[in-house]
């Protein structure tokens, strides 16, 4: 599974001291090729850490052939010796393994803000990775980019004779624009840097960029997707794209599905919009309601509260022409009362919100947690 | 003190039954003139109560001659029954007042969500608090108003001869366009409507919209100010002008000290921004992430999450130009590491954040709460 999945990829993930812990924290990827094609997505944060800024520059030429990603630090508002020290990390790489140019080393780093990173553990640590590079290291290496995730996230996809497979961390910070969230995708699909661009963009859109924990927008997020070119098999993109959107929504729901200190995963859903812009903005307002997001945490089917969200954004509707289940449940018709609130089992870990504005045909889904004590008590505690 | 304080004004505050506590719910403020000039400002939500609609209509005539107000329930949400029971408030009070019109009486509402008044307890408790009128019920009003506050609100400022005093409720949903505030300003200076709106408009726009406990906007934020010009005396505009901004401001301070659940008052304060705009835009993103709101409570001085939410805006700055000083200390210097943040002593209740954007001269202060367990707590039980 994870990035091993596909053929062309080897991975490694150990422990290089960067964490006081002992855990791991370094992992490694290797795109083998024969095809090094690769496209990324990164943070719409003007804040950018210094692995963002690099990487970005990488992928710009369609090329990755290998990624290095730590956790135990973000290398986030280092200032220049903090560019200077991902430069130093992917020459690095590109010194221990054979034939490669640290023009295509991709790098990720999470964790901490406003601390350099540990160079002196760091740099061993690329070669006591690459000394560890197997067909079968992606678990470890997914393993190695856990900060307070309390599992891997792994997931795969494909079709007939070809792979995309993937990683990724993210427990908090999550929100459109992406999150605190570094996730690797790759595939043995033999396909160029233009369809992996488009794939990745259409794919991201969708599944990362509509999962809102928290309102917080990360000076980190990267995601990447390499290709190897390795099953020698090119797909039509449709089947492709889809594939690449199934891996995306499936570590998405499995990093709500772990937020820091969350009790509920709501789904929300916006029918009947004039807009998808429009579905997805009313979609973020009731994702980032905060009582809302206290009531759903107390089981309260709270109508009102989505409707007070609704009425602070900008799409077409009209507000007595508003109606919201919860759970199945149309405790709102029309802007007021509407069936009995007593009748929604809001028991279980998923909650599901729909919102139907009356005003059109289009949709969309975001994904939220609820807002426990336990956030509070993880975020007052955590200095990240 | 209070709505009182001008001359020309009597009101009361009494318990209608209304709240199933027996507290007191009900409050009636009279504009005994001579003169009956009137303004207001509403919620920007675009679901608004049915008192919010009500009162719209009335101030538009730029008149209002006397005010009832509910605590124990908002009457939002609840279709044209609720419009019906607000437009029988008005005929009620109108009725009992002697030479009154409906069309001159302003209604606010606060409490839950989604269920209608209960009007055989409404309707009798107008008639109740119009035999209690007095020249000395301005805290008794101010009492009345109260939801899950925990001190009733009042300020006063003035010139020579002349008086502004007011009232307000609220204690969560602040945000910008308002909050589940309910605010009534009286003065006995002898001006026209026109001056009232206009100061009213600067006032708010300076005070009450950069009030930002939770990020959540009210369907039912309303802030009237009557005048009577019983005092005989036309101040100047800026002096009047200044007078009403003095006690908005004084209110909104005592909004933010009487947050839900809150243990830190934040004044965040942007500096050197491009446009004002750039600086309210920034300090209201600040205000409103919740990972610095569970850091500050932490009192943890995290300048990492104050970058992060800069970077979120669209802003006029440079990532590397960025300063931030946290009760004084500047932690981040250029958008890095900066002086020693163990020297941030952030033990007391008030917390200052400055930003510094380094593009310009202008700037602006936005209020905000830290995210307590204590919020979780009393907005996951308490259903509105």
């Amino acid at each position: 599974m994870s990035v091993t999945a596909a053929k062309g990829f080897t991975a490694a993930g150990i422990a290089a001291g960067i964490k006081d812990s002992g855990n791991p924290d370094l992992a490694l990827v290797v795109n083998n090729g024969p095809r090094l094609a690769a496209a990324g997505v990164f943070t719409s944060n003007r804040v950018k850490a210094a692995p963002v800024l690099w990487s970005e520059q990488v992928v710009k030429g369609g090329r990755i052939s290998a990624v290095v990603l730590n956790s135990g630090g973000a290398n986030a508002c280092t200032g220049p010796k903090g560019f200077q020290d991902a430069h130093a990390t992917a020459e690095k790489a590109a010194e221990v393994l054979e034939g490669h140019s640290a023009g295509e080393i991709a790098i990720a780093s999470t964790g901490l803000i406003g601390i350099t990173l540990p160079m002196d553990k760091l740099l061993p640590g690329i070669e006591k990775a690459a000394g560890e590079l197997s067909e079968h290291g992606g678990e470890k290496a997914a393993i190695a980019i856990k900060t307070t995730d309390t599992v891997h996230k792994t997931a795969v996809a494909g079709g007939d004779g070809w792979t995309v497979g993937g990683m990724a961390k993210g427990a908090g910070m999550l929100a459109p624009g992406l999150a605190t969230m570094l996730v690797v995708l790759t595939t043995d699909a033999d396909v160029d840097a233009d369809v992996l661009d488009t794939a990745l963009r259409d794919a991201t859109r969708q599944t990362f960029d509509r999962v809102d924990s928290d309102g917080c927008m990360s000076t980190n997020d990267t995601v990447l997707l390499l290709a190897s070119g390795a099953s020698q098999v090119t797909p039509g993109y449709d089947e492709f794209a889809a594939a690449v959107r199934t891996v995306c929504d499936d570590l998405a729901r499995q990093l709500i599905g772990d937020a820091e200190g969350a009790s509920k995963d709501i789904r929300i859903e916006v029918v009947n919009a004039a807009t998808e812009d429009d579905a997805v903005e009313v979609g973020r307002s009731i994702a980032r309601n905060n009582l809302l997001k206290c009531a759903i945490h107390g089981e309260d089917p709270n109508w009102g509260r989505v409707l007070s969200a609704i009425g602070t954004t900008r799409a077409a509707f009209e507000p007595d022409e508003l109606n919201v289940a919860i759970n199945g449940i149309w405790v709102c018709r029309n802007g007021s009362v509407g069936d009995d609130r007593d009748l929604v089992d809001m028991r279980y870990r998923e909650v599901r919100i729909t919102a139907d504005l009356a005003a059109g045909s289009e949709s969309a889904v975001i994904w939220a947690n609820d807002l426990t004590a336990d956030y509070v008590h993880e975020n007052s505690a955590y200095s990240s």
